[in-house]
């Protein structure tokens, strides 16, 4: 294992130390290839140490668990999590805005794996549970209840209508495909999705 | 491990001998109860074994692995799928009849670990993937596809209807919640959910 120069250089200042950015993202970038190629139960906190040429101290300082470590490794690659969707003035431009670097990413590389992985923990480990759906499931439904949210102000949707539903068969259709990889993630089957919702919610 | 009574009655009838419905019959129970109870990871051939009280080669004999028995034991327990889904004259009652089952299965017992864990092997191993697409998602797949034709063939619906899409977004939503827990499985969310199903798509 190679604990040398690119062992995080806060090292030396000692407890209560900031976060050095450099080891956080080698050991993030690490964590991410190893799970894509080789799984959840198969990666090691060792493995991912030695591939991002840091101590297995200093992850364990900053990620209790190798699923914690999944979590964030994830988060960081779908990258658009957290923003707002652009503004197209139609939920139709809003919700495809959100989804298609969603598809991109996914249709990319093996996710499904890793995710079919996390979702089991997070259904066996209620606190992990718990902080799954915190970081990984609603910062991605909050972005959509925005684009809804600005169709309601507009007019463009009933008052009614039932937002976490029509998000739900959003990412659920798209989730759908990822996880049992029956049919293929297109951006046209995104636009069908989307179509089929937003006209299924009264929407214009 | 009990090797006792409860073996397989066709053990003495030597090679090719046909199933022995009832040995096969505990062996899926306790596989079931096994897996609900403590995940795939967890759950050993030697435990489900002991469990249905036959030898681990009877297992064997007819599963190769302890995924493909997981299937055929989720299989048994959600044990609506390959029939047709009632006629009821229309597209939502025809698809409200098919999910209603699925969903008190649901929300029943902790599947949502299980279908996590099969996912992920799915995901895996492509040879398993083959197998739970074919036993697992193809199934229900078809029902659903029943009800779009008869609702096709009445003219309840426009000719040119993405189908696979539909189904996507039906099922799609429904797995999502019991995959990730974020909300609860109700019948009244898979009635609003076939609602904006059936309109999203034009449907009467």
């Amino acid at each position: 294992m190679n604990q040398g120069s690119a062992e995080p250089r806060a090292r030396s200042r000692g407890q209560g130390r900031p976060r050095s950015e450099p080891a956080r993202q080698a050991i993030l970038a690490a964590a991410a290839e190893l799970l894509l190629a080789r799984g959840l139960s198969a990666v090691s906190m060792d493995a991912v140490a030695d591939r991002a040429g840091v101590s297995k101290a200093t992850i364990y300082r900053w990620w209790p668990s190798k699923e914690t470590l999944a979590l964030d490794a994830l988060h960081e690659q779908w990258a658009t999590t957290g923003q707002d969707p652009p503004a197209t003035g139609t939920l139709r431009g809003d919700l495809l805005a959100l989804l298609r670097p969603w598809l991109d990413r996914a249709d990319d590389r093996p996710y499904g794996r890793i995710v079919g992985a996390l979702i089991t923990e997070a259904r066996t480990d209620p606190v992990f549970g718990a902080m799954y759906r915190e970081r990984f499931v609603e910062p991605r439904r909050a972005q959509a209840r925005t684009a809804f949210r600005r169709a309601l102000a507009r007019g463009q949707i009933p008052a009614g209508t039932d937002v976490e539903a029509a998000i739900d068969l959003l990412y659920g259709a798209l989730c759908h495909r990822l996880l049992h990889g029956h049919a293929p993630l297109t951006q046209e089957f995104a636009q069908t999705v989307v179509e089929i919702v937003v006209a299924g919610i009264g929407g214009i």
